[in-house]
C-alpha cells in the first residue's frame, strides 16, 4: 500500500469522512489476500501431530550428527547422568554431600511421618526414601529435584485405600494395595511420558491446586488431632464434618500428656519454619527442626519410659533393607479397580509436583527440565519402588528447597541421601523405638500448613475471579466431599471455563483512530471513532459449532443496534459490516454455515458483509466449503484499513 | 501516527533495513496503549452474565413502552398466538387449510409407524398427532413447523426402555415409563428454555449429528427387517451385531408373501421420494405415498382376507380420544432413573431437531425464532402431552418440509392437522384392522433413510478432517456400542477438539509487507519479510492453565531455531522479540506467570520481549497482576508496526 499523508482519511468527532481536496478519490493499493502454500492431508496431519506430541523438537539435537554422536546423545537422553558423571569433581561432591546430609536429616522424619498420613507402616516412609533417589538421580534430568515421599499423594492414597479396606483389620491387603497402587501409578506416569501425553497434567490449573493443596492440608491437619490429643478411636473418613465430630466425641480419651508434649514441639516447629521463611539464608533452621524434634522426643520419653505410657510410640522397627515386594501386586481380584483407580490420581498428583518443583528451580538456575524426560523417570522409580517395598514418590518441595539452599550442584545429593537412609535403616531403626506419634503428627502439620497458599488465592481473587472460583471449588469439593470428587469437580470448572469462553466469545466494534491505519475496540480507545456507513466487528474466538449460532445471533444484534443508533441520530444509513478474523483462529463446518447464512440474511437487508484478515487455516477452508466463492472476490482483504478505503472509494466518487 | 512515505522504512529481499536518506532518524508517534474504562467486579459479572443468558437482549423492545404495551408485548411473548391471531384472514387460512390437510395425510402412517419404533402401541403415536399440535400453535413461534413424533426420538425411547424393560412382557410398565421419560424430556427441555440454557444443545455439532442420524438410520432400517420379512422372534438390542444375528438366524420364519408385499411397497414409497427430490414442486407425491400405501395395502390384505395369514397385521385399535395419563407416570421406584435418562437423553434429541428445523424455515422466509422461547413451547407441549398418553414429539423435519411446500402460513396448519387427527381418531380406527405391519416398517425405512446425509459427511470430510473423526465416531459408535453411549463419545470428541485448539494453539512467525505498516504470517504471505534484530511472533489463543507451558516451550523453540538460522547464515543478532497479541483474547493466571517467567528468561539471554496490541481484558489482568510493571513503559506497544519502529530508531542512530 503506497502509504502517503495525502491518501490517509481522517474521520473526525463529527463521524463524517473529510477527505483532503487534492486527492478526492483515493486510489488504495489493495493487497490480495494470499492462501497458505498448499499442503496435503498427510502433510497437515503429520505438522499437526508434531505440534501436539513434539512441541519440543525433542530430535533436533541429533540432526546432522554421526551415528556415534546419536548413539551418546541418545544415551545422554536416557540416562542424563552421563552428561554430567564425566565432568563431576571433588568440588562438587563437597557440595552435594552437605546438601544431601541435610536433606536426609529431613527426609528420616518426614518419611516416617508421611507413611503414617498414607496409613501404611512407618518404616516403609524410609525404604521410600532409599531406593527412588537412586534411581531418580541416573534417570532424572533435574539438578535439585530432592526425592522421597509427599504430603498430598501420601494422603490421597490412604483417604482412597481405607476408604474400602480397613488398614487395621487387614494390614497385608492394605500393604499390598499401597504397592500396586504405586505400581500403577508408575506405570500411568511412565506412559504420559513415552506417549508424549505430558500436557494431560497442564489442565490441573495452578488455580485448582491452590485450593485442593489448601483443602487437603487443613484435612491433614485435622486428622492430626488424632495424634496431637492422643485420641485412640478416630474416623478414617476424610470429609471435614466426621473428623471434627471424632475428635470432640472421644473428647474423654484426650490426654494432657500428648497434648503438652505435642503442642510444645508444634510451636518448636512453627517457629523454626517462621524464622527460614523470614531469613532464607537460615534454611537450616527448618531443616533441621524435624530431627531435632524427634531426637529431644524420643531421649525425653526413653527418660521417662516408666511415667509416660499414655504417649504412643512408634514401637519396633524392623532393621534391614528393602524387602522385595513384587510378590505382593495384585493384578486380579476385586480390588484391582480401586489400585488402579488410586495410582492414576495419586500418580497424576505426584506428577504434577514433581514436575513443578523440578521447573521451578530449574528456572532459578536457567537451565530446562524435559517435561516428558521427566515423567518417564518419576514413573520408573515408582514402578521399581514397587517392587521394593516403596509407596509413591516424587520430587518433593520441601526437599527440593532444602537441597537446593543447601548448595546441592547435582543428582549426587539424592545419592548421598539415600546413603544415610541406608545407615539408618541397616542400625539406627531400634532408636526410634521411643520416638511419640504426637511429633509425628507435629511434623506433618507443620509441613503441610505451607500448602496453605493465601496469597496466591488472594490473587486469584483480585486478577481472575473465575480462576478463584476454579479454587474454591477444589478446595470445598475436598473438604466437604472427597479428595479425587474435589479434584474432579475443580479439573471440570477450569475446562467449562475454556468452553465459556469459546461458546460465547466477545465481539466488539472497532473504531478508526483518527490519521492513521489503525482500527481498534471503540470501548477500549476514546480516540478511536466509528466509521460513517460502517459497522467493523471483531470476533474474539474461533468460529465453532459451540457459538456459531451465539456469533450470528449477536451481530445481528449489533447491527440492529447501530441501525436504531443511526436512526435515531439521523445518522448515514450502515452500507456494510466488516468482519475483522484476526482473532478468529480456527473454523469448523458449523461456523462456515453461520458465515454463509449471515451474508445471506444481510444482504437481504441490503448490507454488504466482508472478512478482513482470515488466517491461513481459515481461508484455506472458506475456500474448500465454496463459502469463498459467496463472498466473491471482493469480499475478503487483508485488513480493515483496505475493506474501509476499498469499498468506500465508489460511494466517494458519486456524492 | 504521522504515517507519511518519508518516514515509512522498507525492508528488501537483502533483509538490511535501508532508511531513506532525508530522514536518517524516523520519528514516529507512538501511540499509548490504553486500558478500557474501569468497571467494577459487580459490572463485569453483570455484563458477563447478560452475554451468556441474554446474548439476544430480548427485552429491548420493552424498552421506553408504558405498561399497557409492554403487557401486551409480554403476551405476545408467552403466546406468539396474539401476534398474528388479530390479523388472520380467509386467504390465509385457505393455505392453512390445504397444509394441514396435506401434512395430515403424512402424519397418520407416520404416527402409527414411529409408536411403533419406539415399541409403543400405534395409537399413542396418533394421540401424539393431536394434543401437541394444537399446544404448540399457542406457544410456538415458528410458522411451519409440522408437530408430531419423529423418529430418532422415538428410536433412541425404544432402544433406552427396552434394554431394561420388556415391552412384550410388562406393557403397562413400559407405556408408564415411556410418558414418564416424554414429563421429564418436556422438564428438561422448558427448563433449558427458562433458565435460557439453549447453548446445551450448540454441543451437539454438525458433524455429530451427520454421523448420529446415519448410524441410527441404518439401525432403524436394519430392524425394519422384522417386519419387511415378517420375522416373529427378533432381538430387542439394538448394536449392529445382534440384529444382523437375528435377521439371518431366524430366516426359517421369512415370509414370502410379507417380503413381496413389502418390498412393492417399499420401491413404491422410495420412487415417490425420488420423483419429489427430484422436482420439489412434486412434493406432494411423497407426501401423499404413505396414505396412500396405508389404504392400498389395507384394501389389498381385507380382499385376500382369507389367504394371507402369514401377514401381520394391526389389528384392533380403541377408538376415542386421548386418555389422560397422569396417573401412569413414575415420579419413584426403582426404574425413575431409566425414565429420567431416557428423557433427557430423547429431549435434547429432539429439542436439537426441531430447533434446527424451526431456524431452518425460519431463514428461507426471513423471520427470526426465538431459540429459548422454542425450547419453552416444546418443552410444555410434552410436559402437557405426558398427562394426555402423548410420547415425545417435537417439529418434525419431513413434516415441517411438506407444511412449508405445501404453502402453510401459520400455526392454524397444525390445527386443522389436529383437526384431521381427530376425525381419525374418533371415527377412522375400525379402518386400520387389516393394515399390514409391513407397511409401516416400509414407511419407517423411507423416512430414516433420507436421515444418511452422505453429502453432508463429504463435505466434512473435505473441509475439515476433525469434524469427520467426531461424524465416524458418532456414527460408528450408534451402531456397534449403543445409541446414548455413541452420542456421548461423539460429544466428546467435539469438546477435547476445543480443548485441543487451545492446549496446542498455532503461533506464527509474522514477517513485514514491504511498504506498509501491515505485518503478516511470513509463511502464508510470500512477500513478507523478516525485520532483522526482530523475531516477531503472533499466538492465535488465549494464554491459559492448559496451554501456558506449551506455549513458553514453543517461543523458547521459535527464538532457538531462529538464532541457529542467524548463526548459520551470519545474520544480524536477535535483540527483540515482539509478541503480537491480537488473537490472545484472554489470559488468566497461569498465563500471566508464564508471560512474567517468559520475560525472565528471555533478559537473561539479553533479549527483550515486547508485546503489542493486548485486548482489553488482557491488558487489565497484565495490570493487575502487576506483570505489566515488570515489562515497563516500553515493553507494550499498540501495534507491532510501532514497536518495531520504536524499538529500532535508538540503534539506527548510533550505526
Amino acid at each position: 500500500m503506497g502509504v502517503n499523508s495525502n491518501r490517509v482519511e481522517h474521520y473526525d468527532s463529527h463521524e463524517t469522512i473529510r477527505v483532503q481536496s487534492e486527492t478526492p478519490m483515493p486510489s488504495f493499493q489493495i493487497h490480495a489476500v494470499q492462501f497458505p502454500p498448499e499442503t496435503t492431508t498427510l502433510q497437515k496431519l503429520t505438522h499437526r501431530l508434531s505440534e501436539i506430541f513434539f512441541p519440543d523438537d525433542p530430535l533436533h539435537r541429533f540432526k546432522n550428527q554421526t551415528c556415534f554422536v546419536k548413539f551418546l546423545l541418545a544415551l545422554q537422553y536416557l540416562f542424563p547422568i552421563f552428561q554430567w558423571a564425566s565432568h563431576y569433581n571433588l568440588s562438587l561432591l563437597r557440595s552435594d554431600f552437605i546438601s544431601g546430609l541435610t536433606i536426609a536429616s529431613l527426609a528420616i522424619p518426614q518419611g516416617i511421618s508421611y507413611a503414617k498420613l498414607a496409613n501404611l507402616p512407618p518404616i516403609v516412609g524410609l525404604y521410600s526414601s532409599f531406593v527412588p533417589p537412586l534411581i531418580y538421580s541416573v534417570l532424572g534430568s533435574s539438578k535439585h529435584l530432592g526425592v522421597g515421599p509427599v504430603s498430598i499423594a501420601s494422603l490421597v492414597m490412604g483417604s482412597m485405600l481405607s476408604e474400602r479396606v480397613s488398614y487395621t483389620q487387614d494390614p497385608t491387603l492394605y500393604l499390598g494395595l499401597a504397592f500396586t497402587a504405586t505400581f500403577f501409578a508408575g506405570l500411568f506416569q511412565a506412559s504420559l511420558g513415552i506417549l508424549r501425553l505430558g500436557f494431560v497434567i497442564d489442565f490441573l490449573s495452578k488455580a485448582t491446586l491452590v485450593g485442593f493443596m489448601a483443602g487437603a492440608a487443613i484435612i491433614v491437619s485435622l486428622q492430626q488431632l488424632k495424634g496431637l490429643l492422643g485420641i485412640v478411636h478416630f474416623t478414617s473418613k476424610m470429609q471435614i464434618i466426621p473428623v471434627l465430630t471424632s475428635v470432640f466425641k472421644h473428647s474423654h480419651e484426650w490426654s494432657w500428656q500428648t497434648i503438652l508434649l505435642g503442642f510444645s514441639f508444634l510451636a518448636f516447629l512453627l517457629i523454626t519454619r517462621h524464622i527460614s521463611l523470614k531469613k532464607p539464608k537460615l534454611f537450616w533452621v527448618s531443616a533441621a527442626a524435624p530431627l531435632t524434634s524427634v531426637i529431644l522426643s524420643t531421649i525425653l520419653i526413653f527418660l521417662l519410659r516408666n511415667k509416660t505410657h499414655e504417649i504412643a510410640v512408634i514401637g519396633h522397627l524392623p532393621k534391614g533393607l528393602n524387602p522385595p515386594s513384587s510378590n505382593m501386586l495384585y493384578f486380579s481380584g476385586l480390588h484391582l479397580a480401586l489400585a488402579i483407580k488410586t495410582g492414576i490420581v495419586t500418580g497424576i498428583l505426584s506428577l504434577t509436583e514433581g514436575i513443578a518443583v523440578g521447573r521451578t528451580f530449574a528456572s532459578l538456575q536457567n537451565y530446562q527440565v524435559d517435561g516428558n524426560k521427566e515423567m518417564m523417570a518419576i514413573g520408573l522409580m515408582n514402578i521399581a519402588g514397587s517392587c521394593s517395598s516403596c509407596y509413591v514418590t516424587t520430587g518433593s518441595f520441601s526437599r527440593s528447597a532444602v537441597n537446593y539452599n543447601a548448595g546441592a550442584q547435582t543428582a549426587v545429593s539424592n545419592i548421598i541421601m539415600a546413603a544415610a537412609v541406608l545407615v539408618t535403616l541397616l542400625f539406627l531403626m531400634p532408636l526410634f523405638y521411643y520416638t511419640p506419634n504426637v511429633i509425628l503428627a507435629a511434623i506433618i502439620i507443620t509441613a503441610v500448613i505451607g500448602l496453605i497458599d493465601y496469597q496466591s488465592a488472594y490473587k486469584l481473587w483480585k486478577v481472575d475471579k473465575l480462576d478463584f472460583l476454579a479454587c474454591l471449588c477444589s478446595f470445598f469439593g475436598v473438604l466437604f466431599i472427597s479428595v479425587p470428587l474435589g479434584l474432579g469437580i475443580a479439573v471440570a470448572i477450569s475446562v467449562l471455563k475454556i468452553l465459556l469462553h469459546v461458546s460465547r466469545p466477545n465481539t466488539m466494534v472497532l473504531g478508526n483512530i483518527p490519521g492513521t491505519q489503525i482500527f481498534h475496540n471503540i470501548s477500549q480507545y476514546k480516540e478511536a471513532l466509528r466509521v460513517p456507513s460502517f459497522l467493523i466487528l471483531a470476533v474474539e474466538s474461533p468460529i465453532y459449532f459451540a457459538n456459531s449460532t451465539y456469533l450470528q445471533e449477536r451481530i445481528l444484534r449489533w447491527v440492529r443496534e447501530e441501525e436504531e443508533h443511526i436512526n435515531a441520530n439521523n445518522g448515514t444509513p450502515l452500507k456494510c459490516i466488516v468482519l475483522d478474523m484476526t482473532a478468529a483462529t480456527a473454523i469448523d463446518t458449523s461456523g462456515l454455515d453461520t458465515l454463509c447464512e449471515l451474508r445471506k440474511m444481510l444482504e437481504k437487508r441490503s448490507l454488504q458483509l466482508v472478512l478482513a484478515n482470515p488466517v491461513g487455516n481459515v481461508l484455506e477452508k472458506l475456500h474448500m466449503s465454496k463459502v469463498l466463492d459467496s463472498f466473491g472476490l471482493k469480499g475478503v482483504y487483508l485488513t480493515v484499513g483496505e475493506a474501509v478505503a476499498d469499498i468506500s472509494s465508489p460511494w466517494k466518487a458519486q456524492p
